[in-house]
């Protein structure tokens, strides 16, 4: 479950703003608030099937998505990149490492990895 | 002109995947491979407004996507990030910068930018 959430709150730092309003605040009530479907329903005055329904469809409207740019995946790559440049960066014998200019790499591949 | 073939081929880059195999094939032919209306027009055996009308919301979708989703500016700021890297690491000293660590991050950066 933990997997899933994570998951879906991912997609959904990616594809929210092509999500509707109501998609989006059911996601972020459930999976970010942790919000029962009862108490879903009772913000927007629906069943507890039709909040589940529109879960549903979020859902898999993030997963399309995904599908067809693949940006999660990309940026898991690009940070994966990042990481190793960091690595070879840090392995550097002290007198190369703390040279200005490599602290100035290692400051922007930071902001980058953050970002 | 060009700046706005380059705009949308960069848009294109980005978004094509979301849009419809009609609108995708109608932007190629018009901006990638410079086929007029008219050519276009017979490809379809539509009218020409309505090759005119195919494009216009074909450019308008990849206008919003870029609106709501940011990537092709956020690749650019990343891009500007990866250079400034770069350019930290080839001011590196002589005895520095050909070290291996160096070498192995200046070739991760390279793929990163070239990605």
């Amino acid at each position: 479950m933990l997997d899933k959430v994570l998951r879906i709150a991912q997609l959904y730092d990616f594809y929210g703003a092509l999500l509707t309003d109501k998609q989006r605040r059911c996601l972020e009530m459930h999976y970010l608030s942790d919000d029962s479907l009862a108490e879903i329903a009772e913000e927007f005055q629906v069943s507890r099937q039709a909040v589940h329904d529109i879960l549903r469809r979020g859902e898999q409207l993030l997963a399309a998505y995904e599908e067809k740019l693949g940006l999660v995946e990309r940026h898991r790559r690009d940070l994966g990149d990042i990481a190793a440049v960091r690595a070879a960066l840090a392995a550097l014998p002290d007198g190369c490492r703390e040279r200005p200019e490599t602290q100035k790499a290692i400051k922007i591949l930071n902001e980058l990895a953050e970002r």
